[in-house]
């Protein structure tokens, strides 16, 4: 029975959109821990838009997964075999053991989770890098102010939930970009955004410039595309935009996907002295104690949100991630493997 | 003599590159100062590229300038009549007079200059607010540390010439881009460049990456169109773009000056995790003091060079501006009134 280990590789870089056939379910030997390192059996996989950019062979932030490796992603897993000191069979970890059932570990990066403190899963979520996300690209680039007005796409998706919640105990008035009925209905009762828009809407530039009667003072960007196109000219001087992701654009292969061009870009972040500015959860790593202690206390004082997506079994992974990017997930994306 | 008051109205909004039709010289009657104001006569006029977009009845941070009005700009300018108990006649004023002889002032805003401390025209360059614009600039957004690459466009203008001198006093190795020999050689010789391109050479693509073996840290944008092409792939990740003018795009009525679109520009904010950030020169008024003892300092202790472009008579101003905007001056551009 534990002879085997399955996972999903990387079968063929997309053109465009993922499909079914640019992933692999393979099964390979169980692999063995040396000494000085753990046997990790993944209980939940995490599945994030950053993945879809691993999967091209391009330049970026991170190196490409090589094509027949398995997919990137952080788990929750658990020692079923130590060989090292420090950790003891039966403790369960965040990992980065990718889209598989077991993986190796030497311990390094591994963070110990206690259920006693938080349903493990949290650790994919809002107490994981979506919520470090969300905390430390809101205070960090879009320092809200109170009265200001933030919008926030893909609001109901684990980074935008939160950064709406932090906005709104911040004192703002926050305004959720989601798609559909029932996200937006979410948005506005469970997530508390003052407004909700779906962005699929025919009329969604005048429901937003109805939205934003005194203009956008911050933006959290991780979508782009169209919505950013609509977002754009009513930003306010000064306004903070900070871009941790671009879902909307990371199937197209660097064919344009909008119209303006970046002189008439730079010309606007002049004229309105704008800050935009990117960055991945690493780059604010050393906020992660502020942020476990902050969230961790509005969690238990019942003042956010959070709602997970789970589906079952690491061979719906390709499916649920393809849905994902066309929003098709609702709440925080996670595979049950075992 | 003192009867009339002689002056550059704006006749014309110009469509793309300003003409001197565009301007009217005209004689009005001198103007009198009411009790609680000042007459004052211009001595030294600046010229200055955001001039350009007050010619634009478009929206922009600050109001267009209206037709048949003179335009704007800093003076130099002779209290020639005190009617206010704060100012005597005979003191010279920083002030905003515009493109004419004489004008009237409240007090409001000016600044008493001392010829006694540096030299009167470096209050509309060095030391007013160009130099201002180069130091908030660079050290509030490109924040320049020891060995970074730093590139600066219009090197040899007023702005340009002192980021590339505080880039080099931090410590930074210092890009200059210019247009022609002669400023190449001034960047490198007098400004101490580390290196100085020609922007109209064929091969400036070339030059540049071979100027910049380790990427760009900071890029001092004040010119926009070309030039930001190009040195937008050399961005090392985490450089900072503070953009304070788009002298090369100030012609355009909104038309695109270059191809490459705002979702390709996003996504490299977000993969190189750039800042980038428009600013102008009162957005750090209050760091005024500080920057009038560091520039101050520098200047007296001999670490700063800075060079006039000096015109006779207001007449001459028009074509002097328009020459300004293709990158005819050399130096600080100065109309030498009276």
């Amino acid at each position: 029975m534990m002879n085997v280990n399955r996972r999903i590789v990387l079968a063929c870089r997309p053109d465009g959109e993922p499909r079914l056939t640019d992933f692999r379910l393979e099964s390979v030997d169980m692999p063995q821990a040396p000494d000085g390192s753990l046997l990790l059996k993944t209980k939940l996989l995490s599945l994030d838009p950053y993945m879809r950019w691993r999967m091209n062979d391009a330049p970026s932030y991170a190196p490409p997964v090589a094509l027949g490796a398995p997919m990137v992603g952080s788990t929750v897993s658990e020692i079923v075999v130590s060989r090292h000191p420090d950790f003891k069979e039966g403790e369960l970890v965040l990992g980065q053991s990718g889209w598989q059932e077991f993986a190796i570990s030497d311990g390094a990066g591994l963070r110990r989770l206690d259920e006693a403190h938080a349903p493990v899963s949290t650790a994919l979520g809002i107490l994981g890098s979506p919520g470090l996300t969300a905390y430390t690209g809101l205070l960090n680039i879009g320092q809200p102010k109170v009265g200001e007005t933030l919008v926030v796409a893909a609001a109901t998706g684990p980074v935008g939930s939160l950064v709406g919640q932090i906005g709104r105990l911040k004192g703002c008035r926050t305004v959720a970009i989601a798609g559909g009925d029932e996200k937006c209905r979410y948005a506005r009762d469970v997530l508390g955004f003052d407004v909700a828009i779906d962005h699929r809407s025919m009329n969604f530039r005048a429901q937003l410039e109805a939205a934003c009667p005194a203009g956008i003072d911050i933006y959290f960007e991780n979508v782009g595309g169209k919505i950013w196109e609509f977002v754009h000219p009513l930003l306010n001087p000064f306004a903070r935009v900070p871009v941790c992701g671009l879902v909307s654009q990371y199937n197209d292969a660097g064919e344009e996907t909008n119209k303006s061009n970046s002189s008439e870009f730079m010309r606007s972040i002049l004229v309105k002295r704008l800050t935009i500015r990117g960055f991945i959860v690493t780059d604010f790593a050393a906020q992660m104690p502020d942020f476990l202690r902050d969230v961790g206390e509005w969690l238990s004082a019942g003042k956010l949100a959070h709602r997970e997506h789970i589906v079952d079994g690491l061979a719906s992974a390709p499916e649920a991630f393809i849905g994902m990017l066309k929003g098709r997930n609702f709440g925080k994306l996670i595979v049950q493997v075992s």
